[in-house]
């Protein structure tokens, strides 16, 4: 039987990185995408819990074999929605992206492209997030594709292991040289406001903020990769229990 | 010098359970809450990117050494905003909660409190999660206090592992038989939306569900705590890289 794809992004259906995605996707399956209807970049892993939630058909989207849904949630509403309504059966592959910048190190925490990932996990599904190091809605996504082809080939063939999942970020001016299965280097995000005063001189405050890499040497790391021209795969998982839970129980005197 | 511990939930800032947490964390410092001007359940780490964010006192909560602030983000929002503005340093401690609803086992993933107590983490803060298994707004907190001044004692004595932090849930029906430090239990969510049709004919959809624990038999589960009247603590990491990264290399032949 052939293979049976999910595909979903956080920048919205309209998004040239999932439109390329789902084509690159159609040679290893049936494609059935399901997005969200417009931009839910740092989504994370939210749902709507209090607003009636609609998926319909995207019309005048017309491919040979794949279809294409909007959806007012986030990509983790698009992923339940989508296993609760349009897919035909449990999917082989969750794939989200191509994302329009950086999921790399403390950055996967926030991603909504990597929030439905996660989500796809969770159903016991394997899942892969791609992201490319450009904001650009006119960035060159073509030097993506030889990565995700292998990268969705492999895992078609051998599956992960429970409860992981792999976030994978191309570096913009990504030269073919490679990709290393990596950890998520140590980082935060710095000066994180841009200051203003409304004009009835109350403040207000907007998100922007520069990444602060706290191990640039570190040759295992995601950043290094990225730094580097290589696409960076960190698997990642969904239990985040602490391996050392005794340690834990110690220190609270438990 | 007075400990200094930054309160946060997801409820918002009217809610009983955020109320008596300031109250009862008062003797151990000073005080300083920022929360959701509204309810921003299940709002995971989300970030607010598109729209202008405001923080200001709310002025008719007065208390003997702590102020309340609300701000018109998630969770993490009020983090992030609250570092930069309202805290005179970095703050001992990080509190969230008491959230009203169980965060156990996958609903971690998705909670608004806990993506503040990971935001906290992220910033290197020591800082833990309360939660009650009632999402009533009449529930009663009390028996949740012994516990939270516990744990509290104790990791402002001896802090956390870095990029670790803890989640609490605290069960409705708790009798006093302890706590435990256990992992997550394994489980999903089922049938997780009611269906409808709107006056013109169309479907629509609304988040439900109810959660099945994949293994009720495992006692070092917090699940198993909570259908057993014991507060459970499961300590969670940050970093969700994936512990054999070399096996995933093998797996994609890299």
């Amino acid at each position: 039987m052939k293979k049976l794809i999910l595909v979903t992004n956080d920048d919205g259906y309209l998004a040239p990185g999932v439109r390329r995605l789902i084509e690159w996707l159609e040679p290893f399956g049936e494609v059935i995408a399901v997005c969200p209807d417009g931009p839910r970049s740092a989504q994370s892993m939210a749902l709507t819990v209090s607003t009636a939630m609609r998926i319909t058909r995207v019309d005048d989207y017309k491919r040979d074999g794949s279809v294409l849904y909007k959806c007012n949630g986030t990509p983790v509403d698009c992923v339940k929605l989508a296993m609760h309504t349009v897919l035909p059966r449990i999917p082989d592959l969750v794939v989200s992206g191509i994302n329009h910048g950086s999921n790399a190190a403390v950055n996967v925490l926030y991603s909504g492209t990597m929030g439905a990932v996660f989500e796809g996990t969770v159903f016991g599904i394997p899942s892969v997030g791609f992201s490319l190091t450009s904001h650009s809605m006119d960035a060159d996504f073509l030097p993506c594709r030889p990565f995700i082809e292998s990268i969705v080939k492999k895992v078609i063939e051998k599956g992960l292991p429970e409860g992981v999942c792999l976030n994978v970020n191309i570096p913009k001016d990504c030269i073919p040289s490679g990709m290393r299965v990596v950890r998520a280097a140590r980082g935060k995000w710095s000066d994180e406001y841009q200051e203003y005063t409304d004009p009835f001189g109350n403040p207000f405050y907007w998100l922007c903020g520069r990444f602060i890499n706290e191990e640039p040497e570190a040759v295992d790391t995601d950043e290094y990769c990225l730094a580097h021209g290589i696409v960076s795969i960190v698997p990642e998982v969904v239990d985040r229990t602490h391996s050392d839970v005794d340690a834990i129980s110690s220190l609270l005197s438990l």
